[in-house]
């Protein structure tokens, strides 16, 4: 099953990719490394505004984060021309918008990994950091950043 | 025009790097890949201590993080031997030490983002995450970390 | 001297990897690159948790770095089949569970590092960024992360 089948299967939608908005761009490759830009949660096209432990449920933020890794698979669609192109996850970095007392990074992480496992299979299964920080641009609750390989 | 035209057109000074203050080294190449190990602000030579939404405001978080691209110019040039070895600014992590409701990271990393792109021109448009943390080392302001592709 | 009779001199024993708790893989190879997931502080086999500056000093959140790179050659060994394969510690990234005062995370990092650099010599020498941190999973006092290119 290609990636586009295992998608509708599983009834994503990409997205078409917003610009950055900021002074930077959305994916650079080097070699067979393409980098992915932190991708912060959104809802309605809107950032998705919570901190974990204080407004926000773990699963909640794993609904953040798996909306994430579709947003990021709408980039890397719109950039590569063809998510066939990518050959392996390599690495993910999870942000977590997190109160003091909040300990399940590691779960929220989850609903971003477990999609891109789903879609891709073996070749999704990635490294990964997965930490609590103390804020994010516009007060989102999850952000998360990629490493793919290509080929 | 050369990236050290354009420095002196932007009446930029590259400093003289200083060696880490503990267990590491500047930079790390593998392959064709250049890893610049995180710089923190510094002002008159000394730790550029400051917390954004406490005591910093975002345009002074804009000039700090402008002036750590400048010192990680200052790096690359003394590692590299000609900064015209950079083929691509590929990665920015920008780690902002950020008060529990400030949320501007991304407009702070923009300092840094903004020269690159004036020096480096379409080489320098990189892939990037802003991310606001608890504290950093020497209660700096800003760090800042980059992947740099040479040839 | 090789490096495992380095760790022996050092009287470092390497502990058998345990699989990550989450929808991850604890190393990814992408070329000469292999990208280790973050590791998280354990102490008796359970995480160390704590934070710097509120429950734990420096000198602790030393030796909980120390530990995490052991963990993280216990993982390189199990998953390369042989350490000789490490050419070069690439970069490191050390996640420092901090309350909002404790401003030393580069002091807390150095546990790690200097571990890499007795068992490695030069090959150890890595690029590196520090930073402080709101939370970590299941509490760890300190995480880290590691690029390392292998032959």
């Amino acid at each position: 099953m290609s990636v586009y089948e295992k998608l509708k299967e599983l009834q994503v939608v990409l997205p078409v990719p917003t610009p950055p908005v900021a002074a930077f761009v959305p994916t650079v490759q080097a070699g067979k490394l393409c980098f992915v830009s932190g991708h912060i949660a959104k809802r309605d096209g809107k950032p998705w505004a919570g901190q974990l432990g204080v407004n926000m449920r773990t699963e909640e933020g794993q609904r953040a984060a798996r909306s994430i890794a579709i947003d990021l698979l709408g980039t890397l669609h719109h950039e590569l021309g063809d998510l066939g192109r990518v050959r392996r996850i390599v690495k993910m970095l999870c942000l977590v918008n997190s109160g003091p007392a909040f300990t399940e990074q590691h779960l929220v992480a989850n609903g971003a990994s477990e999609l891109l496992q789903e879609v891709f299979g073996k070749a999704g299964a990635h490294a990964r950091s997965a930490i609590g920080v103390a804020q994010l641009p516009l007060g989102a609750c999850v952000e998360i950043e990629l490493i793919v390989e290509i080929r």
